[in-house]
This record gives structure tokens, C-alpha cells and sequence, in this order.
């Protein structure tokens, strides 16, 4: 059992410095003396940082300080030695009474993050240390920031859709899509190539529906055996560094019958367009149509019944959705999926999809799986 | 590979009514018209709705409200057909414009979970049926019902807590547990045992820890060999009908030594006494010190860094915390778990943990593998 080394995207000081430097560079745009960050994942993204409880405090002239819990004294060390550590199990308060002290007036957070109950608390930590201290909303500009990959996040993505890729291929080499199987084993077995192939963990629970489930858009896997003249659905990923792949892989059982070919091919279709759609300065909401438009106008519009695709990165779902009710244009560097469905209730389903990162020339496809109708 | 049979605790109508019959009882004696539940756990807890995205309105007068989106239409009518059924992707929101719309002038709503964008956006919704609507936090009211688990709950725990003894009965029959395997292979084999005894899941990410790294309490599986010699602690549950059972044991590979055995015996004495003390009627405090006292008195106190053990169900931490820092008193048919730790950095650690349910005759012990220092 071979692991590849883990990229060093996370522990990379300068990387993660720059990251901060970003976020302060917006601080002082909004008149804020500090941000106190408190979304999980952002913190790691700023600090590669990965204990399960934190709080980041950036302020607008440096001095960035990073709150944990006695349990990650060492792992903080570790992973964030360039930082100020704060111990005490309730980080964003502390960081909160840190921050008055330190002089800030005007303290940015998270509000689609902290809860009603949090946000008494940090305005009491924040008075008891400075009673004009004030709490304002940044919104998402972690997240925005998020969404543009740096080199070592796209790598550390490569990687993750590269495992996922083995990890099909093996499964289906050694027979293991195969009549008989329960979805059950299918995503157990798929699941634990990916493990061994390096895969730090899976990216959310594997799909695997097979028959009448296919058409199911977010089916968990049952005791329901495969048949031969099934689709049989996969949608899966593994992480890697911290990053998640995603990738949906839709087969027949058997010589495929004509209305299976027909959905098979409008869906790829589709795809192919959606993918080609991915420009630089694309808005999202004409990526998802160009996707779209194929399975409206075959009449399946209604049976295409989600977005197109999401943002994908530290998180399964991030920035940007590509979707009807998305907002915004596609960046370089964004790392996004295209996966168009098609879902006839009691029949069957097939979604394509594949991660791509959004470049100059043309995006860069990381989930390298054919989408040949494969009959097997 | 056999399955037991899902309990019908989730799914039984009686039981969910029930469950919302005495939040409404809770709501009326608050001046509550109504209250909103956005914390998907306790959505599950009122309804037996295991979906995604969800939110749920319980009236003073009746008339609940289960709110989800088109991707669970079916899936709601099946797991909660008593309750009428609202399908909008914004569960929360547009539950609030149904309060209101409805007559509903106070609403509670769970503060500890709905962040301060949320309330912006439930005050506006409301605002808009009700201008004089107001709303107002229930705090833990949920979560404190959720502490009292009924029958149909401790089966469920009883069965998770039995797939995760039979899990580790068959690792060590089958000598999984050897010098010259990784933490990770170990982790992943108990894992897979787990679910092929008819685990839905794992409760948690198993830890194995090998060695010195037994002395760190929450250890992540490595590519770490286990030696002769070492501790080998492993932490790990099984969830079954959505409850989670929590169970933690320490083995030597190999011949104990004497430090082992010293520190082995001083925390099985502790765990042994804080059973002990599980009294319908005792203080959590009093509880984490009867395990406590014996460690401190051993001159250990600071090699026991967390608290002896939490409420588990349908979420692996819950009320009642037995700790020096909780508060309240045990009362019949809590489910905790027992959990003390003696830690010695850079040499090795040992924590015994069971859950059980608090009972008048004494507590329910639910993972029944010995506890005995087993050599290996």
C-alpha cells in the first residue's frame, strides 16, 4: 500500500501568509481594526491549521493570532508555528477579549457562521475590554477568496481526482460492478480502493444506484442488488491534502436498450457543453444554461432537477454554484464540477460529472474516467 | 453478511407525536405560539426525517409543519406522512412566513444553532406575514428533551453498542490486532467489521493509537506500526437506527510492564467508580470526581486532561457533560458514556470507556467487552 506523499499546500507558511495578507489588504478596505475568523475551514485555508476546534484573529496591522484547546497545543505548533498561539477551549470569545486589548475598535466576523447566541457572546468578551468595541459582518470574502486555487491547491486537487480515477478503474477491472452485488458492497468495495490508493478519506458518502434508484439524484447506497439492464450510478471522491475530488460515472449493466442510449447521450451531451461553457468571464448562470438548453429542448427539462455544478476545494460545496440561481462570473483558477442528470422516476438516471479547474485556454479536466457509455 | 432489523424508534409515529406534544407543553408554558426547530438533529428527534435540509414548525394548538426540499418530497412523506409537508429549498424562512401567516405573533426559534444572518433572514420573512411578530430563542429546550431516551432509543443504542463489542471480538480473533500493522489498517479493518455486522456507520472517526501516541486523547490513525510492547488504545462505535454507541479500550502487545500495569489498574478502578456513581439523582459534578479522585490521588490529576464522559444518542455528544465544568443531575434512562484517561506524554496513554443508561437500580451497561488488561 503505497501513499504519495501529501502536497504541502497547508503547511506552506509563505502560502498561508499571503492568504492572511489578502484577507488584511480587505480588512482595511472596510475600516475594520481585525476579523475574527470562526468558520473551521477558513481557518485552515488561513493558517493550515486542522484541529477541530479554533478561531483566527487577523488583524489589519499583522500580529494574527490563532486559538485552540489544550488537546492541539503540539498540532498547532506544527502545523501553524509562524502564528501566536491562544489556549482556551472558547476560542472565539478569547480571541474576541484578544482583540479589544489589542486595541481593535472595529472587530469583522462571520455572520452567516456565528449563531445568534455566539454573537452575544463575543460582544460581551469584546465590551468587557473595550466598551465602544463594535461587530460587523464581513460576509463571505473568505470564501470568495477561496474560490481562486493557488497552484498547490489545484496539485493537491489533481491528486485527489487522480485517486478517485484509480480507484474506478481497479473496481471495475477486477469485476467488481457486477450483477448480484448490493450497492452496499459496490460502495464499500469503491471505497476502500480509494483509501489504499492514498485517498485520506471519502469525499462524502459514495452513491452507488443501481436500476429504478438511479433516478434518485442523491441516492444512499442500499441492500438493493444490481441487475443486469441496470444503470448503475457512482458518484464519489476522495481528499487529498485536505481537498476534495467529485466525479459521477453512470454504466449499464448488459447491452444498454434504446431509451437508456437515448438519456445516455443527451446527458453526455450536455456535459460536453456545460464543460465547454467554462470560460474565463463566463457567467455562471449561461454555463448552466449551455448545459441546460440540450435537455429542455429533448424535452427533459424537468428532469433535470438541480444545478449544473458547484465550487469544489477544502470543501465538497463551495463558491461558485453554477447554477440558474447562481450570481457571478467564472475566474481563472476556479476549481468547479459539470453534472448535468437526467432522472426518469421508477426508470432510471444518468448524471455525468466531472471537477475541472476554470483556465485561459480552456479548463483543465482532473477526473480523467472516460464517459463512453460503457456496457459491461 | 445478516442485518438486524432497523428499529422502528425513528419511525414511530406515536413516539415522534409524543416528542412534539411535550415541546408544545414547553411552548405554552413560554408564551410561545409556536416554535420553529432548525437543528436537523432535533428535526430527526420530533419528526423520525432524516434528510439533509429540513426544518420543523410545532404549533401551540397542533397543526406541526415539516418543511423540505423537492430532492426528499418522497422521502418525507415516507419517513414522516403525519405531518403536513412544506417543499421550499429555504426550510427555515419560509416555515416563518407559515407561522406568521398562521396567527403566530411569538415564535421561538433555536438560538444556539441559527446564525446571525439567519435570524436576519427569519425576522424579515416573519416581519413580512406579522409585523409584530417576534422571535424569541428556546435555547437547549430540545436537546434537554433528547437527554431522556425512551425504549425504542436504548434498543437502538443497545444493538449499536453490541455490533461495535462484536466488531472488536472478531478483530481480535482474527489477530487484527498484531505487531507490524498500521493504526490505519487496524482502524479501517475494525471499520469495515463494524458495517458488515450491520453498522449504518461509524460513530465517529475510530481512533487507534499505538504507543506514545496512546497518550494523545484524540490520535488520528497513521501510517505508525503497532509494536510489541506498546498500549494500543482504540476508541470507536457503530451507529444503528441513527444512535451511536461510544466505546474505548486499551490492550499491551505483548508482555505488560509495570508502569502499564500501574497506570492500567488506576484507570480501570476510576472507570469502575464512576459507573458506580451513575445515580438517578447524582450531581455530573459529583460524578466526574468520584472517577477523578482516585487518578488525582495517585498524583495523576494533571494525566487526565478532559472530562469522564458525555450524553450519546443520536449525536455522539450530547447533554448531560459528566464533567467538573457541567451542571444538572443524572436522571433515569440518561445514556452517557464513562470515560476517564491516565496520558503519560511520550510514553503512553490508557482510557476505558462504556456507555451506559442511567437507571434506579443502577446503570444499563450497554458495550459489554471485558475490561480486563487483555495481553495480546
Amino acid at each position: 500500500m503505497t501513499r504519495p506523499s501529501v502536497p504541502t499546500v497547508t503547511e506552506d507558511r509563505t502560502m498561508t501568509q499571503a492568504r492572511r495578507d489578502r484577507l488584511r489588504a480587505l480588512a482595511a478596505t472596510r475600516d475594520l481594526d481585525a476579523i475574527l475568523v470562526t468558520n473551521l475551514v477558513n481557518v485552515r485555508y488561513l493558517t493550515g491549521f486542522t484541529g477541530s476546534n479554533a478561531a483566527l484573529l487577523v488583524g489589519s496591522r499583522g500580529a494574527d493570532v490563532l486559538a485552540t484547546d489544550g488537546r492541539y497545543t503540539t498540532q498547532a505548533g506544527a502545523q501553524a508555528p509562524d502564528l501566536d498561539l491562544l489556549i482556551d477551549r472558547s476560542c472565539a470569545t478569547a480571541l474576541a477579549t484578544t482583540a479589544g486589548r489589542t486595541g481593535a475598535v472595529r472587530l469583522g466576523y462571520e455572520s452567516h457562521v456565528v449563531t445568534v447566541d455566539g454573537l452575544a457572546g463575543l460582544q460581551a468578551a469584546m465590551a468587557s475590554a473595550v466598551p465602544a468595541g463594535e461587530l460587523r459582518s464581513i460576509g463571505l470574502i473568505v470564501e470568495t477568496l477561496r474560490s481562486i486555487k493557488d497552484a498547490g491547491e489545484i496539485e493537491a486537487l489533481r491528486e485527489a481526482c487522480a485517486i478517485a480515477d484509480r480507484a474506478l478503474a481497479s473496481l471495475i477491472a477486477s469485476g467488481g460492478l457486477r450483477a448480484g452485488r448490493s450497492e452496499r458492497e459496490v460502495g464499500r468495495d469503491l471505497d476502500n480502493r480509494m483509501l489504499s490508493l492514498g485517498a485520506e478519506a471519502v469525499s462524502f458518502e459514495t452513491i452507488v444506484a443501481a436500476g429504478a434508484n438511479s433516478a434518485i439524484p442523491h441516492h444512499r447506497p442500499s441492500a438493493a442488488l444490481l441487475s443486469v439492464g441496470d444503470f448503475v450510478k457512482l458518484d464519489f471522491g476522495a481528499t487529498f491534502g485536505g481537498y476534495h475530488s467529485d466525479m459521477t460515472r453512470t454504466f449499464v449493466l448488459g447491452r444498454p436498450v434504446d431509451w437508456q442510449t437515448e438519456i445516455y447521450d443527451l446527458v453526455a451531451t450536455a456535459q460536453r457543453l456545460g464543460r465547454e461553457a467554462l470560460k474565463v468571464g463566463a457567467s455562471v448562470v449561461d454555463v448552466d444554461a449551455a448545459a441546460r438548453t440540450p435537455i429542455v429542448d429533448a424535452g427533459h427539462g424537468p428532469d433535470f432537477s438541480h444545478g449544473l455544478g458547484h465550487g469544489v476545494g477544502l470543501e465538497i460545496h463551495e463558491a461558485p454554484a453554477l447554477s440558474a440561481l447562481g450570481a457571478g462570473k467564472l475566474q481563472a483558477d476556479m476549481a468547479v464540477t459539470v453534472e448535468p442528470g437526467v432522472y426518469l422516476v421508477g426508470r432510471g438516471g444518468v448524471r455525468i460529472e466531472d471537477t475541472l479547474v476554470v483556465g485561459t485556454d480552456g479548463p483543465d479536466l482532473l477526473t480523467m474516467t472516460s464517459k463512453e457509455l460503457v456496457a459491461l
